[in-house]
């Protein structure tokens, strides 16, 4: 009787002792929620990162300026502060591109690719050859392709309820299409911009060449403008089309990853990374892409710091370089983790816009997974509710071979590629709150995986 | 045994059919998504009911354009289609308003509040006393309000992740806190604008003044300006505010709630109705408030006659009118149902606007709240997670007294108070796809409720 009694007493007390913490943990959240939608200064920094820096491709003096600006902003909410150099390519655009169907006077909407080659100021003019597919593009062959421009327009499928799903599913034709063209004997490529609605203004974004391929000259079309020179394809297949573009790649420079950190207070050699990538397109502020993720990692030890949260683990921001053409500043941060020999328990990324948070997608073991769904009930009354879906993010990408869990901050999707890589990806798109809650998520998470580890 | 086997074989077959028709629904609703994302109209008529009709405030020549396109736009997707009159107030704004704090030259941005009288060319000066709610008002009592202008400057509380409840903890001041002030010889009342961000343009809406009190004239004055009369008031508390407004309410008016139907094939006296409000206030195009819900409505009739779907039951649209400042459509509506002896199986109002999709509120008995989330995993994919919130809506809300059950439409919320009421809730605030998720997911729960019932 007496053991069934102390046995009772011990379960008691172990129920118990798991309510209290649960009840610390549901404060401190709370806690973190008010602090941001009250107080929060994500909207702020976003502002002046969009608008006194402006667009950072990597290389460019606006990059220059990023770095210098998050390096600064970060001290004062830091323990420490460094700059890592990272060699990142260097693409200009160059004077605006020309588009239009000859014989025509309108001009069509249009940009280089991220790392195409420019035609120069003679242009390129060829008939046009559209494809829905790298499969079509393979089926046509040569002899329907050489010489020709292949004009890839293939629309993001719109009934992809997560429209990042819509998005990997139509990227190929920008990412491979210009050197798949080329393979055929094609002289230029035009693609449909990736976006889901009918508009004026195209959307850039990277290419990669095959290397052992010619290098086309290559730009995105407006989704309005797809539609139209499709239609007029339809009316005149032998229609010649000209486009004019001044791009061209530079030897790399340096450039560096801006990390911060506060250190921890017990296992200060286990690090919790929260990132966003530095750089943005040319075209816009950067404002979703990814200036929010920037500033919701910055926030998190801003939060920190004035909530007098000490960390057990050490909380590293780290703000890559190069992340939109090259990933350089990615997989210089990997390297040198390995380098170092450094624990990271987690690294988390914010790459998806500043829209209303929605949950965490992971890469990581399944009882890593399992820990994070524990969290559930407590993150839920946010609006974080998925937990189920698959990656990390691409920064964080490199990080993988060496076990450490990776997991992307998810909001809601809808908007995102409204603006992504455009001239119209300005802070006006970014809604306070929504970015602050996004902020308070990555924090209340960080704060958690901070608390009681993934293991 | 043999017994026993057929005892198995009918679980098993139960399970079977169980399988079976969960798939049929999962195919179902599948095509409603699909069908609104690739050929949705939703957009097209909310650009047309924003941009061509524009406002429509009850017994406005806006609002009866408003109840002529509904019936034209709904007849083509309706067995019948007619229009239920309904007497309305007809308030008007008249000229723009005006005020400032005397000896400043800068304008301040208010606008009249709903239902309010005006000063006339004379205008209303005094000196201002600034509380923060009924209470404190009522405590500073006659000898401190009599003969000077209230200003009601209690913010939204930001730190509600949703914000309808952070709107409904504020509100008090601008429904009730005219007529308080007047309780307590005010002569003129002043509330902040019902709006989370800092902004230049007031939120208007309406009042409700206790007939037994004197009528006031009140304003909204914009949340940036209310910082800056509250700053002003600081430096100076005696300053003397000026403010003109030209507001009257004429005559009532006969109006209209439209309605359109789907004669249900089997059970064709059971009635789902679905719903929005074809009023809206003046400033704005009410594209947010209410145009979203209206054409959410009208979309499940379409998508019901394009994907050919027959249902059981009858599936009746009300567009209704009055909501913003009388609630008359909706008192009508339930009046008639009452004199027709009409069986209502559920009634869903969409008047939160046209953002992303997370859930349904419901205001009903527990069996048939269990009975619609049974349905969530048919739901979650698509980002309907939430179906624990109370409440139905305002136009619904007369037929709770006949055991109607009451469901609203959760759309996320956190930037509907930046447009609510404004001359900002316009077409371009809407995502097409936001608002496109928004009809394919009250299609599929009327889909769900027509096969299955709720009972």
């Amino acid at each position: 009787m007496k053991r069934l009694i102390k046995h009772l007493f011990l379960i008691f007390n172990s129920l118990l002792s798991f309510a209290v913490l649960a009840q610390v943990d549901e404060d401190g959240i709370r806690q973190i929620f008010e602090k941001e939608l009250r107080e929060g200064n994500a909207y702020q920094w976003l502002e002046e990162l969009s608008t006194k820096v402006g667009p950072r491709l990597s290389g460019s003096s606006g990059a220059k300026l990023a770095v210098e600006w998050a390096k600064r902003e970060l001290e004062p909410v830091s323990d420490s502060v460094w700059l890592q150099p990272v060699m990142v390519p260097q693409w200009v655009r160059g004077q605006k591109e020309i588009a239009r169907i000859k014989k025509s006077k309108s001009e069509l909407n249009v940009c280089a690719l991220g790392g195409s080659v420019g035609t120069g100021p003679g242009g390129v003019t060829g008939e046009v050859v559209e494809v829905k597919s790298l499969e079509e593009l393979k089926q046509l062959g040569e002899k329907e392709i050489r010489g020709k421009i292949v004009f890839f327009n293939r629309p993001m499928d719109p009934a992809r309820i997560h429209t990042f799903a819509a998005y990997g599913g139509a990227v190929d034709q920008r990412g491979s299409g210009p050197s798949e063209a080329a393979r055929f004997g094609a002289i230029g490529a035009i693609v449909r911009s990736m976006g889901l609605n009918l508009e004026d203004y195209p959307h850039t974004g990277g290419l990669i060449y095959d290397v052992s391929l010619p290098k086309i000259p290559a730009v995105a079309i407006s989704t309005k403008h797809a539609d139209l020179l499709s239609r007029s394809l339809k009316d005149n297949k032998h229609l010649q089309f000209y486009f004019e573009t001044h791009c061209e790649t530079l030897p790399d420079v340096e450039s560096f990853n801006v990390i911060g950190e506060l250190k921890g207070s017990e296992y200060s050699d286990e690090i919790i990374v929260v990132s966003g990538h530095l750089d943005s397109w040319d075209l816009g502020q950067g404002a979703h892409d990814d200036g929010a993720g920037v500033v919701h990692s910055m926030e998190v030890l801003r939060l920190f710091k004035v909530l007098g949260i000490k960390p057990k683990r050490t909380i590293r921001v780290v703000l890559f370089m190069n992340e939109e053409n090259g990933l350089r500043g990615g997989i210089e941060y990997a390297r040198q983790v390995e380098l170092k020999k450094e624990k990271h328990v987690a690294a988390i990324e914010s790459d998806r816009g500043g829209f209303t948070p929605r949950g965490f997608s992971m890469s990581c073991k399944e009882s890593v997974r399992e820990r994070i769904k524990s969290w559930k009930p407590l993150l839920e009354g946010y609006g974080l509710t998925d937990f189920d879906q698959e990656g990390g993010g691409a920064d964080i990408g490199p990080l993988s071979p060496f076990g450490v869990p990776l997991i992307g901050f998810l909001p809601d999707s809808q908007r995102y590629f409204d603006y992504h890589h455009t001239a119209v990806d300005t802070i006006d798109k970014v809604s306070k709150r929504e970015l602050e809650l996004g902020a308070a998520s990555i924090t209340a998470l960080v704060y958690l995986i901070d608390k009681h580890g993934l293991e």
